[in-house]
């Protein structure tokens, strides 16, 4: 059944792109077998998240708040943070039909319902899923209607205001999109509006890593998240007598000659008075908040780490940042500090975004990259769960508490006085005891 | 400095008592020094959160993405989760001066700056303390209005919609507040409007013990958000000739006698036919929905440990429940499955509550008896920090990538193909190396 599901959609898009009506770009998200792999790759994203350990039921908090009580014959009184699902999830994405497997994957492995909402593009390909979803389903313990799937925005509009159901939206999609959902829920939002990613380029780079580390951060896909929208360069990568002099030139010609549009700065701009391109352009005052999500870089001189830190912190998104340094040493949990880069430990200190990274390109802040099997997104927000969401994103917790014994456990127990009951917050066996 | 500060809302209050604009209730919580023990205890909760371990630079997931690669120079690719302050916090709070030492310690504990907002009957009591606050801080390395207090409404208006500068928003106080806030911030909320908390009395439950944790959870602190609002009894328990039917009118007895007006549903009123007093009445039908506050619990009938799971979904707030059942033993994680006790078991299973608790009173749902110290608040949000909410749940995590070796970091390398370099995810040391 499946296999005629994504021919429906597709038949329907090849009707509009014939019209002029639709990108052959988004009719080739649509097709999920004609790409090599793509297929593939998304059934074994869905064997990873099976086979992850079940985020559920963990405790990670355990402390003896009192011990028993002879005079009142209660027990001890013992206190568990265990992991939850969160309750009723509402995700928003794009017409891509993978995302659907993607997301059903992480939500019933994580315990939550879910219900989905694709890019309407997609929604005769989401139908047949949603079918197939629901009959696997109730070969299962689970309520078969546990993942469900909604056609129109107006169903969108609606669930947004039913907070009293809906625990927790997770949109995916274009900023405007999103800024949409974040205004319109009155429920709690999780995932990005803006990927305004940067890097910075550190006088003692290494060169040819750092500039085929920022080629696949701009060019990998473009239209990414996680793709670089700004480079701060070191002032001194600008002196032709420095030792590492070689970088920025190289950095340039291999960026313009693969197409990318340079925005620089009146001082990096100068440094290439000399180098004829079309790629190179005077950035405009806005270009520095602008996530290009194209064959585009906004380019800026910087003083020192500090400079870049500030710039990131002004203009960045919180979403991924990365700094270029000299070649770190192996990990050595026994550094004895030899092994401290003042630029890069400043740097990943000082910065609060969701991922930041040291020598390596931005492109690897993604769920499946970082071991979760999948992602349902990409988290900027400040509280939760942060960068790539997987499983461990979807649970939250609960306080259990447990009192042995047969007398009374009253909070009154507990004061100043003489006779008072005494905590004792000693730490416990987190395998806590069934009930 | 700071004996002067009280005496100057305290004086200020009595006035407005003389005139009969304030109640005196709210004057004795303006007063830190008259309660024995109250200036006491709050320095030792402030003693407590400094003695606590630091919640930041904790790392709480470590994976190798990917060992060296021979081709391209690039060593090994390591990823480390660790906590980070949140950012800004904005605290709203009731007229209640010793919050101020509460949350000042935990914030800045936490690496998180504030902005705090008392109840406009403490405010002078605020701004000596915000004084103290200042030069202590600028004794150390912090910056010295790393702690800031405002003093109005509309100070408070403007914040809420400062999104770009405030990160997370914490209000105590009436429901009415707390959901004006809810509705007016731009940027998440963490805490609760409502705590309409609720215990069930199993048919096995321990006569004793019961009845002296119920009175405790509705008569400690009966305006307290972790008071008892309703009680929910097992059929069993109101018949006669049960071997556990003394628990019943026991448990009416102590409450009537304190004073507690019982709004019984039908089935208890009728059993209680033959109890004259002025403290049972019929119960109608908003009273399970209410959040009573004061001398006053609803109770209901129900006829299995699901019954009342039912109810409390339909009814409760998810901020602290309770089941009263047959004495557990002692905690014992080698446990046969014999010592499993089917209704706390689906109980603590069922609920999603932030805090779920087996044979105590609900009075214990607070930060202080967690062993945090003190607290912020109470969450009852299903993400992020959720119960009592001291030092951990006032940090956020920021994933950080770590490259060793001088050659190309590039996602793009990681592919299909028989080239491709390959993930690794392989779990290693949480103590993470400088960078």
């Amino acid at each position: 059944m499946i296999l005629t599901g994504p021919g429906m959609s597709l038949q329907a898009a090849r009707v509009l792109v014939d019209q002029g009506k639709l990108s052959s770009a988004l009719v080739a998200r649509l097709d999920l077998f004609s790409k090599p792999g793509k297929w593939q790759s998304t059934l074994e994203g869905v064997s990873q998240v099976a086979a992850l350990p079940c985020p559920l039921d963990i405790c990670t908090y355990a402390r003896r708040l009192a011990e028993a009580d002879q005079r009142t014959g209660g027990g001890p009184l013992d206190l568990y943070r265990v992991t939850c699902p969160i309750g009723v999830l509402l995700c928003i994405f794009e017409a891509r039909p993978e995302v659907i497997v993607n997301i059903a994957s992480l939500a019933i492995k994580s315990g939550n319902a879910a219900v989905l909402k694709g890019g309407k593009e997609s929604k005769n390909t989401a139908a047949v899923m949603s079918r197939v979803l629901a009959e696997a389903l109730s070969t299962t313990e689970l309520p078969s209607d546990l993942i469900q799937t909604v056609e129109t925005r107006e169903d969108v509009a609606n669930l947004l205001h039913q907070d009293r159901y809906i625990d927790l939206v997770i949109p995916r999609g274009s900023n405007e999109l999103v800024r949409n959902i974040q205004h319109e829920a009155r429920m709690p939002v999780m995932g990005h509006a803006d990927g305004l990613c940067s890097i910075y380029v550190h006088e003692d780079a290494n060169v040819q890593g750092t500039v085929a580390s920022i080629l696949d951060a701009k060019l990998d896909y473009p239209a990414a998240c996680n793709a670089v929208e700004t480079l701060l360069i070191h002032r001194n990568l600008l002196d032709a007598s420095h030792s590492n002099a070689r970088l920025w030139p190289q950095l340039v010609e291999s960026l313009t000659k693969a197409g990318v549009t340079l925005h620089c700065d009146d001082e990096s701009r100068q440094s290439l008075s000399s180098t004829s391109s079309d790629h190179i352009v005077p950035a405009k005052s806005d270009d520095f908040d602008t996530e290009w999500l194209d064959h585009d870089v906004s380019i800026k001189v910087v003083g020192s780490v500090g400079e870049a830190i500030d710039h990131i912190n002004a203009h960045g998104s919180h979403h991924t940042d990365a700094i270029f340094c000299r070649p770190l040493p192996a990990a050595d949990k026994n550094g004895d500090g030899t092994s401290e880069h003042p630029a890069a430990s400043l740097f990943t200190r000082s910065l609060s975004s969701a991922n930041v990274f040291v020598n390596c390109s931005t492109r690897f802040a993604d769920g499946f990259r970082y071991g979760f099997g999948t992602e349902v997104g990409i988290s900027t927000g400040r509280i939760h769960a942060r960068g790539p969401v997987g499983l461990e994103g979807l649970v939250t917790y609960k306080y259990l508490a447990r009192a042995g014994g047969a007398g009374q456990q009253k909070a009154g127990d507990f004061g100043s006085g003489p006779d008072a009951r005494q905590w004792s917050h000693a730490v416990i066996e987190k395998e806590y005891p069934r009930f």
